[in-house]
């Protein structure tokens, strides 16, 4: 358990990521409990050697207003549910119904694996164990404990309902002409509405349960939701700089994937060098935002550098 | 409000599901919170004219334990949610690559009407603004309140996940043999087991969910707990026989569909005569548990009758 003592931030990423794969293994349920197919669809997609950011984003947040390791345990649930919901988006955007992706974190997609049925099932059913997970763990009759659960399961499940991420990929559906009949063009502020929607809530919701599981006071709270909400948008331009950079090594996924889709993209309304520029400003947004925040380290402006570094 | 004085099973039927349509209205997040396709889309199924089963059994296990307005009023959000589910799971049911079924409660299916993309993110939007409701509603700091609401979201995302609805969808899934290389051959045992996490899973939610939100005690919840699985089992093995027997006009679904599709029925294990027996064997069963409960009134009892006497 050294993620409290991590002196850098490469070291935190990594305790980090460690601590969510094995979290992720035990709350997942097995049979007898649930049919063998369904688990072994579930792990398939779960265990493909994602990036866990949105873990990670919960443990440092809940590690930046709390010190040692009360905070990060009484957030690591949380953090695993949102891997969950994660993981679940995924394998509903690559089905042939949405994205039609067959490559994902370099590895067939599930619906390629197991048929789209399953995927549909796999995805839902993660889903549903998110929100069990929520409500389940961690384990305890406090009433504040009890009331941030509820807090922070309020907050998931609104950021990854209509109004938040299945809200922005249904716009993003209808960008991309997927929506026989509500074809939807979309400019710049468009653009901007559908990922702060799509990815921007989830990453967002990341942050700000953290920060409660932790115990954040308001001050706290209101900073490291504002600076989720820039994080997002920076990660999701980086995501859309990378499929025009990247290749498939590298990125694990279809590279090039939105240009073949004819669907709106930072680099494609704005080219590859303003949006550099945008990611940057989201970034420094990030920062100043935790200026004033009294938090217990510099975690998160770290990340804040981080996101937009990164080459997959 | 006429609930809680309804004379009649039916008048607390009607006056049950008007309540209940009501607030799905005003629960179900609408533009400009969310984008419209994806708020039209949620609508058309939910308010295609259900039966509100769900809902109906929460709002009466509720009323069964507790007095007047309160313990009612207290369980209509999570009466709410459990349509929200049912709705998503009717959804995802119908899709090509699971039943691929083209009619639902007498219209177009949800993908008929929107293509599978759109059907896909209705259902998953509805899982989500489930849980959404679920913690936001009733709205109270009472710790009593909280943690009730807690408990039952738990109760009811364990219901939904794969140990409940989806792993019996996988389950019926591969029965059908649409999950390749994963046929499964359903004796008389697999089949009882695959509809108590399908449907028996939800429904028992329902009654826990309504009795839990009501105030119940231990007795009492054990008891109705009891009484919904009793009630799911014998819904689905009605459920199987109207298939048989139905016509579309009354179901409001192609009837037929199980038979067409190979999939195992309880008439087709068992026939129609015996089917008959065993459902109305489950609702003796239901009857019984309720006995030495000291409920408020015999609406649960009235229920267990009217489950087995449905035409659709």
């Amino acid at each position: 358990m050294t993620v409290p003592d991590a002196k850098t931030l490469s070291s935190f990423l990594t305790s980090a990521r460690t601590r969510v794969d094995v979290a992720l293994e035990q709350y997942l349920p097995s049979p007898p409990a649930c049919p063998p197919l369904v688990s072994e669809a579930m792990r398939y997609s779960l265990f493909a050697g994602g990036k866990r950011l949105r873990p990670v984003l919960a443990l440092a947040a809940a590690g930046s207003v709390s010190q040692g390791e009360c905070g990060l345990a009484r957030a690591l649930p949380a953090a695993c549910a949102l891997e969950f919901l994660h993981t679940y988006s995924l394998i509903h955007d690559d089905l042939p119904a949405m994205d039609n992706d067959t490559l994902r974190r370099g590895r067939p997609t599930l619906h390629v694996m197991y048929g789209d049925g399953i995927a549909i099932l796999a995805g839902d059913a993660l889903q549903a164990e998110a929100f069990s997970l929520l409500a389940r763990e961690p384990v305890s009759d406090e009433p504040d404990v009890v009331a941030r659960k509820l807090r922070v399961t309020g907050v998931v499940a609104e950021a990854v309902g209509a109004r938040g991420m299945v809200g922005g990929q249904a716009l993003d559906l209808q960008a991309a002409g997927q929506a026989p009949g509500h074809k939807l063009a979309l400019d710049a502020g468009g653009l901007r509405s559908m990922h702060l929607l799509k990815t921007g809530a989830l990453i967002r919701a990341a942050a700000v349960s953290g920060a409660l599981m932790g115990g954040a006071n308001p001050d706290q709270l209101k900073a490291i939701e504002r600076w989720g909400s820039h994080i997002g948008l920076a990660f999701q331009i980086v995501d859309d700089i990378l499929d025009v950079e990247g290749n498939e090594g590298d990125l694990g996924k279809t590279a090039g994937k939105d240009a073949a889709g004819a669907k709106p993209t930072y680099p494609s309304l704005f080219g590859l060098e303003q949006s550099r520029r945008m990611a940057a400003e989201s970034a420094d947004c990030a920062r100043t935002v935790l200026a004033g925040a009294h938090l217990m380290n510099g975690r998160l402006d770290e990340i804040s550098t981080w996101v937009i570094a990164r080459r997959h």
